[in-house]
């Protein structure tokens, strides 16, 4: 079960292996938007994403049986690295199955994690099959991205932490992917502040989680082809769907012009990286999506990793619209 | 006088202006360095930089009848933008004198804040007799960049934060211009710690704090070329000198090449935005040039303001290189 006390044990778990991370402010993103904003800075994390968390809790909460068998997991690149260093350092053997076309950035760090990658084709194979293919073969314990109530719990010390530091927000704002972020802050946020509102943001060739909520059952789409690698995901969570659909006040879209022009702005006048993923929960709130009667509005910055001629080609679009 | 009192006012005075900004920490960059590196980023800092503590304290002191006159300050580009919100947000009218090849966003930023602006040229100019002109013709009261002691006194709330957040550092280094945030540091650390050692950091081709310290008096160098834009400055400060000789172990000094890729690994690793005068510092210890009996290291990120034009050249020459 997700709960603030399986949160807060998870909290006690991952104590000394994660960052508790800053929160930021900006008077000139404020101004943009139109209200105060807090930015919970998870690009600043261990592998530079929220992924370290969960990935950290699942693995220390695995039994010595399991920690000798290993561990496996399927990743567009972020959860590949959080469970590369969390196996790592939890001295267990890790399998990683990542996209081919993950940034090269991703892929470095996990091997550079001591991982074992195996590539598949995003667009071609199955990702689940493969995945379990591997596990089986090997005898290997599966990892999942979201979709397990340790993975949700870590990933929910991060708003537990968040609402800790910042008491008051009226509302809290997560990408959504598969939807274990959310899951996890959406729940420790209203522990901690009972009537706060929850807002998932996905980019608007991705949302899987919007059409799912509007039509109350899990929906699959098309592999989408966002800027957001991290947010490709198909089909919410069979666990996290559920949570989802109890705190999300509503599902906003973003368009990829507004996350590179929010991880711009970001970038150049807060001076933090963020990856067009990361950046999408901030573009909802730069790109004014919310209701007007909030005010205090708390942003998960989920992740910084972007491979540099990926960053360079995002400024040169600036340069080339004069902006 | 600048002392651990001045400080301590300055930080009194200046508080809910300024950031409290974060320190940061990366096991990624340590081990590069060999050292256990704690970051204190400044670039994080109201207008990106360091300079707005010192131009905060020292517009705050203002007497009324000086408030009404104005204030002028001569800048290559971050104190301008400090004088100039500072000046803001005590309602007293600002006009800055700048070069002419600033940063393009310091320029526009210091526009934006609301400061009247006059060009002078670097390398033809005696910016000083330039500054003073305007100064006696408006009736302006000068806010110097570093040669003041109000000014280094805020500044020096850097260092004090820094060291009542991380009390155990072996020693501390920041880039050194004028040498006001050295001086303001230097003093603030050796207050709060008397064994901590203390490192300015400068380009190798602006070495005249370098020179100065050798020679034993203040020597001018030509106008220098660094990439360093921050750190330009032809001559350490009269007020700011006698402190420097006083609490600096050493000048270390760094290659433009060294900042470049310290700067490049500071935003792809630690996700921060670092422009190349602030990255200075963190390059010394970055391409260990430190003494090898010290462990625990503290380093003033002093600024993040940096063209995206400038940026995207130090990303591609990364490409070019094949790194």
């Amino acid at each position: 079960m997700l709960t603030i006390q399986s949160i807060k044990e998870a909290a006690a778990r991952i104590a000394g292996h994660i960052h508790h991370t800053p929160v930021m402010t900006s008077r000139a993103f404020d101004k943009v938007a139109g209200k105060q904003v807090f930015f919970k800075c998870e690009n600043l994390q261990r592998v530079g994403a929220f992924k370290f968390r969960g990935a950290t809790n699942r693995i220390l909460s695995l039994t010595e049986e399991e920690k000798r068998r290993g561990v496996i997991a399927v990743s567009s690149g972020n959860h590949a690295q959080a469970v590369a260093l969390a196996a790592r350092e939890a001295g267990v053997r890790a399998v990683v199955a990542i996209p081919a076309d993950a940034p090269k950035m991703k892929i470095a760090a996990t091997r550079e994690y001591g991982a074992d990658i195996r590539f598949f084709d995003r667009l071609a194979d199955d990702r689940e099959a493969f995945g379990r293919d591997i596990a089986e073969r090997e005898g290997l314990v599966m990892v999942p991205p979201y979709d397990d109530y340790l993975i949700m719990s870590g990933q929910g010390t991060c708003g537990l932490e968040f609402l800790e530091e910042v008491s008051d927000l009226d509302c809290i704002l997560t990408p959504c992917s598969g939807g274990g972020l959310f899951a996890g802050v959406s729940v420790a946020a209203r522990a901690l502040h009972s009537r706060i509102r929850c807002f998932a943001v996905e980019p608007e060739t991705a949302n899987d989680t919007q059409q799912s909520i509007a039509k109350g059952e899990r929906v699959s789409i098309a592999p989408p082809s966002t800027i957001a690698d991290g947010l490709r995901v198909q089909t919410p969570g069979a666990l996290t769907f559920p949570i989802t659909q109890q705190n999300a006040e509503d599902v906003l879209t973003v368009s990829d012009e507004e996350i590179v022009e929010t991880l711009r702005f970001i970038l150049m006048r807060l001076k933090l990286l963020v990856e067009p993923s990361g950046a999408a929960a901030a573009a909802a709130v730069f790109f004014r999506k919310l209701p007007k009667d909030v005010e205090r509005v708390g942003v998960v910055i989920s992740g910084g990793n972007i491979d540099s001629d990926a960053l360079m080609k995002i400024l040169s679009q600036e340069g080339a619209a004069g902006a």
